[in-house]
């Protein structure tokens, strides 16, 4: 790598080389996993650096192919897979500065991948009361390009499905690794090519994303003195048709009360929850159906007067249970399982509940392929790799897919085989793998044998380490 | 009936009593039905009131009340079991005029019971892109109170569920039939109380409805060989939570071709379709999943310049789909009936393949306490009533519960049970019996047996037939 031949041809571009600083923004929440936090805690780039616009993430990739480092794309790092995270050096490519929100129509908006999701949901709201359908629990923070690249649904996922699905993302606009870059625009099946693929195989320029209608979404805690009861409760209210949700949660006890510290005085030690977000014209029914289901409903935000201090409940939810666990106990580690429709709540309670004291479960419920169910996020005191490991292989033996969050390539944490329309994209888009690196493993490791039960280790990350 | 007096209690009120219009005002669409046609077609009421106002609501039951009138409520008379029928003669009370939209907000809207469907869309689009969650083919002239009191679902009911369903209707006010009537409110699970309920428990002089998005829905038509490739491919895109439709609609051969005569040019003979409308926003995304699952779109609103005199989509689907067959083949006629999930696809071949050339099948997939499944309105070849009866008791012993739009009580179209809800509210709101006489089963004859296999027939109806 000839650093610096490339920082003269990246000349005028936006570019930093201190080295603590392109430290920092060589990480992600990898640190979420104790197992990414061993392997990955050295990496670093070489360079940051930060395009303004399309024109200039063509002309560091040109540099780039021509002195052949690898680029690895950011957003604003906040995912927790080490998917912003440069295996191999060389440059960072920060894409938040490429946050411009463009369009807002019916139903649609188009913006750069560096916009702040919170700051898209702002702007479609004071131009027509319209939101995106789903987000990750750091709406705050996190950029829609990330989000598409390296995410796959989130709250919103209870009324669309997840990001794979058909039409939640509408057009992708992305810049292939050649030595002359080629802008390409995918929609249709095509956006499968680029979604959650950690930016392998192509450096996305331009979203366009659906969008729904907004409301001042209502945060609700329903607090049970047994889990079983609050998974029921989450699975019923999931199904009803009418009462619309954007976020359906349970967590089982004793992490409500231990770990959701600022709702502490609304709960008592033991009580498991649900933690809901409900649209205000639908409070009404929610009420009334709670009250049918015998549930108590123990934080209203809308009869709360002083909220001050109080995190909204997508802040309770998904990957941020996992964070809130973690600032209190951590030891506290998590894991993603899906328990197929419709034996959801018996897989729940049957697998979940093989660890007694080691695994709390935590539930988000989701539409998938046209059903209810959920996903879990369990959380886990970590105690070894091989126990974890141990933990992971009870939940598939009984027909509860993982998809492993200690892992940093696409298959593991994923399928576990090969996407074969994301490796011949990547085989167009970026011929000599220069792509975040490692990511991959049907790039790096063509023959890897995914049921090996072995951790793929990138060569890259070796040498570096 | 002492109508003389009546009359001049309602002095100052509009009153018509022309017999022709009265007779006009006194019918709905029973003639859908044969066996309706036969046993109503010489209904009719002494007068029509059209009230302006709750207030003058309130003076014309009062008034009914003082003098024993049957009081019969009426919107546009769109609906097709007679629920709007005065089968005791005394007053048909139109509310056609309470027609205002008084508030529009986000997600809701509070107007007048006769405000016509599509008007209250009119007026929440123009206001802030919004329109109601669903409504029935005869969006363009059904009143919104009609729809409450009579309907069940319809257009959007693949998103909402139906009208029975928690958070659908937000708030009903009432008018009790009392010598002093009173102006009840009804929220939560109070409003079914007198949803669905024909007016028999109580006049709705107000509502208020939840709303949602408003787009400009994309009219689509997609065709097959075979019907059974449709069902399956309709079941599939009410499966695909990312692609918004409104409408998913398989209709089997020959019916598309013989029926739909304003877009048989579009079609070839022996034909079935599935007709969809599509979120704008969602086309690319349907486009892409149509492709995937190898089905022909032979119609696409926005690819046709000239539309004129084509009805929209939903005017080919729900009861729109008998209307057009009645009209070409007076012959037919139509069933309702439930597929159960998770075995509609095969309970739909199963069941409606009994049949050939008798039978032909419409499905309208739905949401259904919280799964994808479909309501048949099969349309039959009619030739007696014994024969009907023995094609419904087929469904029924096959596991398709049958609502029979044959039968003019709510009972017997609906799930053949005393709704002890609905009549305990009666006996509250109407302890005289005066409002909608005959419609309700268990208050006319509290001892009647539902599974007597018989058809109620009203004392009233006897007397006056």
């Amino acid at each position: 790598m000839d650093l610096d031949a490339l920082k003269r041809d990246l000349d005028g571009l936006k570019v930093e080389d201190n080295p603590a600083l392109v430290q920092q923004k060589s990480r992600d929440f990898y640190w979420y996993s104790p197992v990414l936090k061993r392997q990955l805690d050295h990496v670093t780039a070489d360079l940051v650096v930060s395009p303004r616009d399309e024109a200039e993430v063509i002309r560091v990739l040109a540099a780039c192919h021509r002195h052949h480092v690898p680029v690895t794309p950011r957003g604003t790092g906040t995912g927790n897979y080490g998917q912003a995270m440069p295996l191999s050096g060389g440059v960072v490519l920060s894409l938040a500065e490429m946050n411009v929100v463009s369009t807002i129509a019916p139903g649609r908006v188009v913006c750069g991948p560096g916009a702040i999701i919170a700051e898209i949901d702002r702007a479609t709201r004071a131009h027509s009361g319209q939101e995106l359908r789903m987000h990750p629990s750091t709406y705050a923070t996190a950029s829609i390009g990330g989000f598409i690249a390296g995410g796959s649904g989130g709250v919103g996922s209870i009324n669309f499905g997840g990001l794979r699905d058909f039409g939640n993302v509408l057009r992708l606009q992305v810049v292939t690794m050649e030595a002359e870059p080629q802008v390409l625009e995918l929609t249709g099946e095509d956006l499968h090519k680029v979604t959650h693929a950690y930016g392998t195989n192509g450096i996305i320029t331009e979203v366009e994303m659906p969008l729904t209608a907004a409301y001042d979404w209502v945060d609700v805690i329903v607090a049970f003195d047994d889990f079983d009861a609050a998974a029921r409760y989450g699975n019923a209210l999931a199904c009803q048709d009418g009462i619309l949700t954007k976020l359906v949660t349970p967590v089982a006890a004793p992490a409500p009360w231990l770990y959701f510290k600022r709702h502490q005085k609304f709960l008592r030690e033991g009580q498991s929850v649900v933690v809901c977000m409900v649209a205000p014209q639908s409070l009404d029914a929610f009420r009334a159906f709670s009250r049918r289901e015998v549930a108590e409903i123990v934080y209203d935000s809308t009869l709360v007067a002083d909220r001050k201090g109080l995190p909204p409940a997508y802040e309770l939810a998904w990957n941020h249970t996992t964070l809130r666990a973690l600032r209190v106990d951590p030891s506290i580690t998590y894991l993603q399982s899906l328990y197929p429709f419709p034996n959801q709540l018996d897989l729940v309670r049957k697998v979940d509940g093989m660890f007694p004291g080691e695994v709390m479960s935590h539930l988000e419920f989701v539409r998938f392929d046209g059903n209810i169910t959920c996903f879990g996020l369990p959380l886990v005191k970590f105690t070894t790799e091989e126990r974890l490991d141990e933990i992971i292989r009870t939940y598939e033996d009984n027909g509860c897919p993982i998809f492993n969050p200690h892992r940093y390539t696409l298959e593991e944490g994923g399928m576990k085989q090969t996407d074969e329309v994301q490796l011949a994209f990547k085989r167009r888009a970026d011929p000599q793998g220069l792509l975040n690196p490692g990511k991959m493993i049907a790039w790096e490791h063509p023959e890897y044998d995914f049921r090996s039960g072995k951790t793929f280790l990138f060569k890259g990350l070796e040498r570096v380490g």
